[in-house]
């Protein structure tokens, strides 16, 4: 039996916040640190790793964090969502984007069908599509392959699918999986789509237009656009777009596009870069059994994740050490630092994922929660940021927890020796130094060379940046945002948040505002 | 006199904690947020306009404020600064990138030489450089133009010249001043590297290798990992490579390169876009007289930020209402959010500038500080984020002060009418309504769909985004973070929290490690 209790209401959240604090610059120092390096690294899917020895963590409250898990009924509440139960309660949807990488439990029927086989069945449906691209089978007016593709969508359509493109790019021209360039086109600002045009060979180009609601008002636009330029090219737009929609969507059967792909109301937009959604873009970029090993590695992540030993749990800990972080430690913020050039916008698209689903003031029931909810998230690849803000996370006023990821092998190859070492030892060895920097600090009489330490880290451990690699990594964040979102018993599948603002805007647009608005549409020339 | 003290030694800033509080949503609402948003409104250079009406300050706290900057001596320290003082006294140095763009004062006599003279000859060189290459007299070895400007740098000779390129890259093209495309290597992760070398046409390439030092790991990695491709094509590097660094760099007077321009020890790096460091890849890409462009505007900011009334003086007024969020109001971060695509990278710059320069916890004199410095700063174009983090921004937790960016025009001018207007007015109707939502919010009975308002922002107005507008945009900001890191006391010009890090890398890769980071460097493969 579930029940839904917020934060403050669990005992067991008593108990951890009465936990002893860990000195991290102790702890960290000399052979106990390394020893806790050893210790307290938990396996995940794919050969990953989570590391969580330099966060202020210790047994004790691993313990009393884990009682938090039981009395939170995490694992129960996983377990309901992927056998199909109603966990975004507001839109009153289930949550299904597990569904589309793998069968983790019962099998759920919804709106009459299997979702698993429709799921399969678009998965298989793009396939075939990419395939006959490729080939030429399905090519543009003259009968020309197409040789790029471009993405319109905007939030959970743009970053998630984004960000996977850049992490897979160069991988997938070293080994040979390379079929096409990708494009996406988000802003409503002009400049977005006609920069992006610019650039394309638009006679060969094959633009993907991604939207679950088919109303999207920065996608319509975009979509309108690119007809606009493709007409004036004299080429036929619906021989250049396919559609990305869920099937009661005005976009589902239309004539304008080349084919049709479908998601539906139970995957969340900053939870379908395993759907059609990413699907379709990454399968034409790369070929569908890439795309089937990037979901195989976040299936084998979602399997980890129902693990019933919190310390076996990588991303129901991840999870805990992030609320222990923000509500007994009281950190506003965490940074999120892949040392790994390819994932260059992974931060960008977690930014999405976090924000969106945690950054909430009301529980489940809509009733005020006083205790805080998701953090801020930010972050940029490592070498790059230890020459930007990594100041500030060493030498600021406030503490940021950080959240680093590294690979062993570069994804290209291509490498030299300089004074001694590759580049891809010199990334690993700033990694693992900024680690310990950022735990243990350093004395020195100049305060201004010294450095406090006791500023946690985790990371995440691989052996390179690949498909499988890619999935488990997303899947684990898209768990422990959810496992977090059940503690702070927040719906984090609903995004109210974003609803005025639109509201307001088309109020712009027709002429009907006064007060501040009708100043500040008169100062933006509107 | 100029006397340094603390944020909390001063008697005005006592009297800014007790002014009462603005109740923002009251303030905003009906005719007196029209008001409002008329009348806090600052011109600034080349057209823009500081809109402040959505701060929670007013006339009372304004003034308060505008104590605290006389008896903080901030227009006092601005003309010590640009007259040549030692302002960074960690380093002992001058600080005088305003110089490269403009006398603001006396004669600045360093080294022997008048700086501002020495700047605008290193400009000079770099505008008859760019000349011969558009030319074509400067030639690779065949005697066939360069294409393409590939930057070597890392952190400030990175990020600064980046988003400034990628600013102006699509006006460039539509305004007839795209003389040839840039693309830039920074990170230390082989796959960085490697990966832009696949885009990049190296026999027409010329590389530009950019640090101060001439030490700096990541960009001395990359310059053999280039010359190594240059090499394996059968290409000369000397002939493909130039260099910007200081007249005493190793780097200086190598016969490695065609040409070598120079900045020097009075310009940080995050301060740097306007000297060498950005001169000579915006030369390239876009001609002389566009970089000129762009250093005016950011003259014709740095004249006003020496206007003594602080209501007229828009980067001190952003700066003391920046401190009042974080010192008064208690706000640890805040977000920056340009509604033009072509900013996309602006506030990955801005992070680096803010947070490399204000995060930091000793005063000027060493002594550590009992108050909060810098902010955290993190930020995505608009329409975009609304998208994604948005959502917490309106209901989280926490609240984040937002600055927002916003044009009248877009660069491109190519645009489509949808639902009765154009893409650009969409744009301007969403900024608008964010502000207006983040400030008054919305009552619902429905907790779930209840806004609570309260959200503070400033917006900065422009016609349009050009070169000049870049500059003056961009010169606010250091303006800003130059005022704040006064107030707070702190040193805003050196950057010790990165050196530890340096440190202890170099003992990974000499194997000279115990403890935990001996463990960590085996798990990284190292």
């Amino acid at each position: 039996m579930i029940t839904w209790k917020n934060l403050n209401e669990l005992a067991s959240f008593e108990k951890v916040k009465e936990c002893e604090k860990v000195c991290l610059k102790e702890v960290m120092a000399g052979e106990s640190g390394a020893e806790r390096v050893r210790k307290y690294c938990v396996p995940m899917a794919e050969g990953l790793a989570y590391n969580y020895a330099a966060k202020a963590v210790d047994d004790k409250i691993i313990d009393a964090l884990t009682e938090l898990a039981e009395e939170a009924q995490l694992g129960a509440k996983y377990e309901a969502l992927y056998n199909g139960e109603v966990i975004n309660t507001g839109e009153k949807r289930l949550v299904l984007h597990q569904l589309t990488r793998g069968q983790l439990g019962n099998a759920v029927v919804a709106d009459g069908v299997d979702k698993r086989a429709f799921y399969v069945e678009q998965q298989e449906k793009i396939a075939a599509f990419a395939e006959k691209v490729h080939s030429g089978e399905i090519a543009n007016e003259k009968g020309e392959k197409f040789t790029q593709a471009v993405q319109i969508g905007i939030g959970g359509s743009d970053l998630g699918p984004r960000a996977m493109y850049i992490a897979l790019e160069n991988w997938a021209k070293v080994t040979g999986h390379f079929k096409m360039e990708a494009k996406f086109i988000s802003n409503v600002d002009p400049d977005d789509a006609a920069g992006v045009l610019n650039g394309v060979d638009a006679a060969h180009a094959v633009f993907i237009l991604v939207s679950k609601s088919g109303t999207t008002l920065e996608t319509l636009t975009n979509e309108s656009f690119v007809k606009d330029a493709l007409t004036k090219a004299g080429l036929d737009p619906s021989k250049h777009m396919i559609a990305v929609t869920s099937e009661t969507s005005p976009l589902a059967k239309s004539a304008d596009y080349l084919a049709a792909f479908f998601m539906d109301d139970y995957i969340g937009g900053r939870y379908s870069s395993t759907s059609a959604v990413g699907g379709a873009v990454l399968s034409l970029a790369f070929g569908p059994d890439v795309f089937a090993q990037f979901l195989e590695g976040a299936a084998a992540a979602d399997a980890t994740a129902k693990e019933p030993d919190v310390r076996k749990n990588p991303s129901m800990l991840d999870a805990l050490i992030g609320v222990y972080e923000r509500n007994v430690l009281g950190y506003p913020s965490t940074a999120v630092l892949p040392y790994s050039q390819a994932l260059a916008r992974f931060p960008a698209h977690l930014q999405q994922l976090d924000m969106e689903s945690n950054g909430k003031s009301v529980n489940r029931f809509g009733e005020p929660v006083d205790y805080a909810t998701g953090p801020v998230i930010f972050g940029e690849p490592g070498t790059n940021g230890q020459h930007s803000f990594y100041q500030l996370l060493h030498q600021g006023t406030n503490i940021v927890p950080l959240q680093f990821v590294g690979f062993k092998k570069s994804q290209l190859g291509t490498d030299v020796v300089i004074q001694g070492s590759t580049s891809q030892q010199k990334l690993g060895a700033n990694v693992a130094a900024q680690i310990v920097a950022f735990a243990c600090g350093k004395d020195d009489e100049d305060r201004n060379k010294y450095f406090d330490g006791g500023r946690p880290s985790s990371i995440i451990i691989g052996d390179q940046l690949t498909p499988k690699t890619l999935g488990a990594l997303l899947a684990h964040f898209e768990n422990k945002v959810m496992f977090q979102g059940f503690v702070w018993n927040v719906n984090s599948f609903d995004q109210e948040g974003v609803q005025l603002g639109k509201v307001l805007a088309k109020r712009v647009l027709a002429h009907e505002t006064d007060g501040a608005l009708a100043v500040y549409s008169e100062l933006l020339g509107i």
